[in-house]
C-alpha cells in the first residue's frame, strides 16, 4: 500500500509511524518518524519548527487533534505515490542516525500493576503474609521515580554502589550492587497537560496520553531491599531508567486494545472500566540476555490498565504536564519464562536461570547486554514494533 | 550600614538578600531580591537577561562563582551610598508585587530526617515494633515526590479526594480527605548540576546547592496510610506542595551552621561528617494556625543534614539538575509544641490540640490558614527571615 520499499516484517510499516529524536553527523537533534529502515526528517519535510526543538514535548503539547492531523498527513505522504518526489529527499537511513532521548521527562511514575510480578515478590520478601498487600486489588500502586536519570536506550549501565545489608549482617556495608536487575515495562507519555485540581477520567486517557515506549527500569535489588521500608524504593532505582527511542502513538495501537483480566474486587467508580472501552493492550515483550531470549512478558495480562493508572494519578487533583512518563512496573505472566525481571526469573537468586551457553545467571554480570523488544497487532493486519531498549552492564567505577 | 531605610527587625537586611520571581500589574515575571520592604528588580538593575526568564533556574545554573559575584555586587550597591541614585529607581515596594514560583522544579525529593518525627510516627503506626526502622540511623530515608505540583505560597489548599480505608472497614471508600495535614520542612534548591555516575561528596554541598526555602508538604494522612505499603507515599502527598517565594542563599546562612546531634551509629564514609564542617542549620521554624502559634520546630536538631541528604541522593551515581528540590521531611523537636505536623501535634488525632479560641483541632478544617515562617542567625548579628509559606484550606470540590 506504500510506495516505500518496506521489508515484509519491518514492524515499522505505515500503520506504525513512531516518533523519535535523531541526528546525523554534524546536525542538531530533531524529530523524526521511523518508517521501514528509514527516518523521515519531520523538521525538514514539514517545515514546522516544532519538530526542530530536539524533543517531542512541544509537538506533544499541541494535543490530540494536532497528533491526528499529522498522522493523517504522513499516512497520505507514504501511501500516495504523488508525494514520493517531495518526501523521499527527507528520508534518512536508520543505520546513519543517532537516536536521542525523545521526551524531556517531567514527572516519572512507576506502577506495580502486574499481579504475577507483585505476587512473586510478595512470596519472596514477605513469605509469612499474603502475597499481595490488602490495597493491591483496590488501587494501582505506584510511586514517583527520578525523572532526571531517564536516558535513552544504549546508555551504559554502570554498576552502581550503595548501602546494602543482608539480614544476617550487623551493619550495612558499602559497595557495588551484587543484585543488579532489569524491569521490563511499558511507559506511557503524556502530551496534553491537565489542570491542578481536575481529575482525568478513564475516558480521557487518549486525550492526554500520546504514546508508548519500552522502559527498562534498572534496579539494584540489594540497595532496594535495605532502603525501601517505610517510604519505598529510592536509590535502588534512581541511578538509571532506560527508554526506547521510538514513541509509538496510541493511534497505532487501536488493534491491540484488549479487555484486562477479570477483577476480583469491586472497583471504586473512578477505576471501574467495565462500561468503557478499556485500555488493556496486547503487547508482547521479549527479553534477551546477550542475544538469547529468556522471557516473554505479556503486557495484555496486566491487572491495571494505563488508563486506570492515569485516573488514579490524578484523582487527588494532581496535574499532568507534557512529558510526564508513567511506566507499568515489571510485566510478568504466570509462567516462569514470562517474568520480566531476573529477581523473578531466578526466584530471588535461589533458582539460577540456565542459559543456552551452559552458564547460569541469577542477577546481571559485568558485560551482560539486556535488550527488550515488543510487538503488537497493527491496524494493517501484521505486527508493529515498539523498537528496543538495550543496555550493557559495565563494571563499577572507582568514585 | 545601608543607605536603605530598613526596619529594625526586617529579617530582610543586607545580610539576607533572598532571590525570588515577582511581577507587578501588567509586567512579566522576573527575578528580584528582597531587601527591607522592597524588591530590587534584578532584570532592570543589572540589565542581565538571565534575570528576565521568569524563574531562577538560568541564574542558578551559572554556579557558585556567579552567585558569589552577584551577591558581592548587591552588597556593594546597598551599603555604598554612591550607588543609591542608580539603584533606588529599581526598588519596588513588596506590597505591590505578586510573587511566583521561584524555581522550575526538576526532581523533587522528600526526606524523613527528623528523628523525633520519625519516632513519633513509628510509635503511632507500628506500636509493636521499634519506633525507627533498622535502616533509619544508617541512611537518610527519602523518596521522590511530584515536581509538577510544587506551587508557590498562597496557592489554595483544596481538600482532595481519594481512597481511604480504616482498619475496621471491609473495603476502601472514596471521598474528601478527613485527615488533611501539613508538614513543616525546609527545602534545598540545586543550582549546579552534576554528572551521571559521579557522586557528590559532603564537601561539595555548597558547590551544588544554591539556597533554602520553606516547604509545606500538604498531606492527606488517610489516603497515605491506605496506599503507602509497600512502595511509599504517593497520592497522599502529590496533590500540592507549597514553597516560600524567597530562596535564601546558603551564603546568608553562614552564621547559622551548627553541628548536628551526636550520632548513635557508625556512619559509612560517604555520610560521615565528623571531619568536615557540617551543614546543620540553626533555623527556627514557627507554625501558625489561623494566626496562633502552635509549634516551633527546631531545624538544628535534624539528625541528617542537607549535605548528607545530597551525598546520599547521588552516591548511586544519580545526577543532579538545576532546579532539583530536596526537602528535609517534617521537622519536629522532642517537645509537643515542637512537632511540625498535626498528626504529631494531635498524636494521630487521639489528643486534640487546644487552641486559644477555646476550640480544639486534630487535622485541618475548611477555612483554616496555616503559615510557616522561619528565622536564622544572620551574618550581621541579627536574625534573617526565610519569609513564609502559607495556604488556606478550601472545601472539597465536586469533580
Amino acid at each position: 500500500m506504500s510506495w516505500l520499499d518496506l521489508p515484509a516484517d519491518t514492524g515499522f510499516g505505515v500503520d506504525n509511524l513512531p516518533y523519535g529524536v535523531f541526528s546525523t553527523e554534524g546536525t542538531a537533534p530533531r524529530t523524526g518518524v521511523a518508517v521501514g529502515n528509514s527516518v523521515l526528517d519531520l523538521a525538514a519535510s514539514t517545515g514546522d519548527d516544532v519538530h526542530a526543538t530536539g524533543s517531542l514535548n512541544a509537538f506533544l503539547a499541541r494535543g490530540p487533534q494536532a497528533w491526528a492531523e499529522l498522522r493523517a498527513r504522513l499516512t497520505g505522504w507514504f501511501t500516495d505515490e504523488a508525494h514520493r518526489g517531495a518526501v523521499e529527499p527527507h528520508l534518512v537511513p536508520r543505520s546513519e542516525v543517532t537516536l536521542h532521548l525523545p521526551v524531556e521527562v517531567a514527572d516519572h511514575v512507576d506502577f506495580y500493576s502486574s499481579q504475577h510480578h507483585a505476587e512473586n515478590l510478595g512470596r519472596m520478601f514477605r513469605p509469612d503474609s499474603a502475597p499481595l498487600t490488602p490495597n493491591w486489588k483496590h488501587l494501582p500502586i505506584g510511586y514517583h521515580g527520578r525523572a532526571g536519570t531517564v536516558q535513552v536506550s544504549r546508555t551504559p549501565v554502570v554498576r552502581k554502589s550503595g548501602q546494602r545489608k543482608a539480614p544476617a549482617d550487623d551493619a550495612p556495608t558499602f559497595g557495588p550492587s551484587q543484585r543488579l536487575d532489569i524491569e521490563a515495562e511499558l511507559g506511557f507519555v503524556v502530551g496534553t497537560p491537565s489542570e491542578l485540581g481536575r481529575p482525568v477520567p478513564l475516558s480521557a486517557f487518549g486525550h492526554h496520553v500520546f504514546g508508548v515506549c519500552l522502559v527498562d527500569d534498572w534496579s539494584a535489588r540489594d540497595l532496594q531491599s535495605w532502603e525501601y521500608v517505610p517510604l519505598g524504593p529510592f536509590l535502588g532505582k534512581s541511578f538509571l531508567t532506560s527508554v526506547s527511542p521510538w514513541v509509538v502513538p496510541l493511534a497505532a495501537l487501536e488493534a491491540a486494545r484488549v479487555r484486562p483480566p477479570a477483577r476480583d474486587a469491586t472497583l471504586l467508580p473512578y477505576l471501574d472500566d467495565t462500561d468503557v472501552e478499556p485500555w488493556g493492550l496486547d503487547v508482547g515483550i521479549e527479553v534477551r540476555l546477550n542475544g538469547e531470549l529468556v522471557s516473554c512478558p505479556p503486557f495484555g495480562l496486566l491487572y491495571w490498565t494505563p488508563a486506570q493508572q492515569l485516573a488514579h494519578v490524578t484523582v487527588n487533583g494532581a496535574s499532568l504536564r507534557t512529558g510526564d512518563l508513567f511506566a507499568s512496573g515489571t510485566v510478568s505472566g504466570p509462567a516462569r519464562d514470562q517474568r520480566g525481571s531476573f529477581i523473578g526469573l531466578s526466584w530471588g537468586g535461589r533458582e539460577p536461570l540456565s542459559l543456552p551457553d551452559g552458564t547460569t545467571r541469577t542477577f546481571l554480570e559485568d558485560g551482560d547486554v539486556v535488550t527488550l523488544t515488543a510487538t503488537a497487532p497493527g491496524t494493517g493486519g501484521g505486527r508493529i514494533s515498539l523498537g528496543e531498549v538495550t543496555g550493557r552492564v559495565e563494571p563499577a567505577r572507582a568514585t
